[in-house]
């Protein structure tokens, strides 16, 4: 009944959109007003006192004076998103609220996430570990929505949070493929990202033979042989070329260069500056045996983030406790509570995404998982609530 | 001394051309006139009769009455060409004639063969053996040029016609990789052209585990590997992949579709057959352990084609009578012998490419060889004079 309510509640707020026919809500663009308004509804009913914050977070706070444990995700959608990214993590988190009416919980839900309106992620969560983002035109956006920027400060959460929780859809295929509903974080992968070129020498296809080529496609295709097989190598990395581009690109000219660009994420940084460094020195290999030159860049680097041992612990045990099997894993995705760990204990608990689709029309839930996830938060949610009792 | 004037006169004719500062001269457009000016008076200095067909060949006939060799290349360039390619051929052809005044010869400046103008390559040659282009547009170009496609008729070849002889630089980097200024091409390699397009599932680049992709690019990276692999194990046989396209095209999404073309040219049709089927085979291969799917499709088709034994093999004594080293090769690139080989035994004669360079401003040769060229020359000629009186 709750499970279906906190589904029900996702698939309206999906009709508050900036695009009629699509869900796409950036950060504080009109719709996000009304979301405000049912959110806050929401929020009251299950016994919460409601503000929004300078940033634009909706905030619904317990009268129950303890140390608190924050529970929150994203209202914010990518263009053309799915119903359930972010928001149902908010109703969950309002549904634990409603359940657990004695427990002092702070729901936070963040007004940005995802970065689509200014190419700036987390504007919501930086905001409430007292690091906002001042950019101009951020600012701007919060001023046309009828808040204060100097208010920035007073957004940041008060000591009395002692942790935080974050409810999400996985967003990849794991969980399915396992056959399992749930799943306790334990990191935040870090990600590495690389522009890898490769040069060589443009000519003819046809008179030139294959012994005096100096392909380089041939050369980027083989390096890409060996990013699949370092990144299968090291359990739990992902390693992808997703671009490349070729030049000049006609059908009967040996290509003179071939631009990829390479993502690496690991939830270790030892793995990550492992793997980064054979694959660039495996297109140096590769180059230097073709006549090729080679030119490797970072363009981005974020860390892992931890979540809280003690935390994934407790969560493993509430998993348990509701009589789920138990599934430890990274997330290959940033998340706010990547954000929140910098100042509180922070976890998070996935939920199956059947089919592994997200930032999609298609992005779905089951309601069997969603009932799973609001057993597994009541128990740990009250666990908690005992360990500073 | 003629070496370095058939060479000082590719230069003058790099002049004329329909972009200062480019060398790009195509079908019938303006600058064609100045050059039918300046090589119809070559042409009569070295003793010959001269006309324009009505495709706009330039045709230059010795007054000596007897079975005839025509010795041809072409007038017109690619945009932004270099100065030797086709117009060294009808140089070298000039110089002959005026060498060897007593033969019954035929210098064909042929108008177009690249296909610059209006994509469609051989109009000059095509007219000479009967076969003229009748496309709209060809047929306004000719009648802008002041001549009349109703005599299209008059421009095939007279019955006295009885071999075609053609000197080409290579345009590839065989001969001076071997040392050698001069090449007896014995075929001319057919040419198969396909797309080959894999298709996978995009998906994120983070939350998507190793094994459970369908990357698309990854499965068109082994492909190629197969295609370098296969070509390689054919000599002769160069097989190209020249275009890659990856969509979607983000760092972070994994590739759903990769789109190739493969070039695959060879002098024996059974071998591009077979490497065809093998190479659609290994993409098949590859896609179905990939869970990709994987479409096929030939593009073009052209047989190879082989110049006649006989004449390569007066050739080669020719080069050997000469005094220099004797080299058999295929062309990997088109030239108007293709054509003129429907009608008469034909043969060509490459002379080496600097640094494999053609098609670009950097073009070269080397006067040494253009010497070798003359002096080979004027022994098939005499010799082939020899066979027919």
């Amino acid at each position: 009944m709750e499970a279906r309510e906190a589904i029900r509640r996702c698939l309206e707020l999906a009709e508050y959109t900036e695009e009629p026919g699509h869900i796409t809500r950036r950060f504080l663009t009109p719709p996000m007003r009304g979301v405000h308004d049912r959110v806050r509804a929401w929020m009251e009913e299950a016994g919460l006192e409601t503000r929004v914050d300078a940033a634009g977070n909706l905030r619904g706070v317990s009268r129950v004076a303890a140390p608190r444990l924050m529970i929150g995700s994203h209202l914010d959608t990518v263009p053309h998103a799915g119903a359930y990214d972010g928001i149902l993590g908010v109703m969950l988190g309002i549904a634990l609220a409603a359940r657990c009416r004695t427990c002092a919980l702070e729901i936070a839900a963040f007004s940005e996430e995802e970065g689509a309106r200014f190419g700036v992620p987390f504007i919501g969560s930086r905001a409430v570990v007292g690091d906002p983002v001042m950019d101009p035109p951020v600012l701007a956006a919060i001023r046309d929505f009828a808040l204060d920027p100097a208010c920035l400060p007073a957004a940041e959460m008060d000591a009395a949070v002692r942790g935080y929780f974050e409810i999400h859809i996985e967003q990849g295929p794991v969980l399915e493929a396992l056959g399992v509903p749930l799943g306790a974080v334990e990191s935040i992968v870090g990600l590495r990202r690389l522009d890898v070129a490769f040069h060589g020498k443009a000519n003819h296809a046809g008179t030139t033979p294959m012994d005096l080529r100096r392909d380089a496609l041939a050369g980027a295709a083989e390096w890409i042989g060996a990013v699949e097989r370092e990144a299968r190598a090291v359990p739990g990395l992902v390693a992808t070329v997703g671009q490349l581009q070729v030049s000049p690109g006609a059908s009967n000219v040996i290509p003179e260069t071939a631009h990829a660009t390479l993502d690496i994420r690991h939830a270790r940084e030892h793995d990550l500056d492992a793997t980064q460094a054979a694959l660039v020195a495996a297109a140096e290999r590769i180059a230097a045996a073709r006549g090729l030159s080679v030119e490797a860049a970072l363009r981005s680097r974020h860390p892992a983030t931890a979540m809280d041992p003690d935390s994934v612990a407790a969560l493993e045990r509430a998993v348990a406790t509701a009589g789920y099997p138990v599934h430890r894993m990274s997330s290959g995705a940033g998340h706010d509570a990547m954000i929140l760990a910098r100042r509180v204990p922070a976890v998070m608990l996935f939920l199956r995404s059947p089919g592994g689709i997200s930032h999609h029309p298609d992005e779905a839930v089951l309601e069997e998982d969603v009932t799973a996830a609001l057993d597994v938060g009541e128990c740990f949610v009250t666990e908690w609530g005992k360990r500073y009792a």
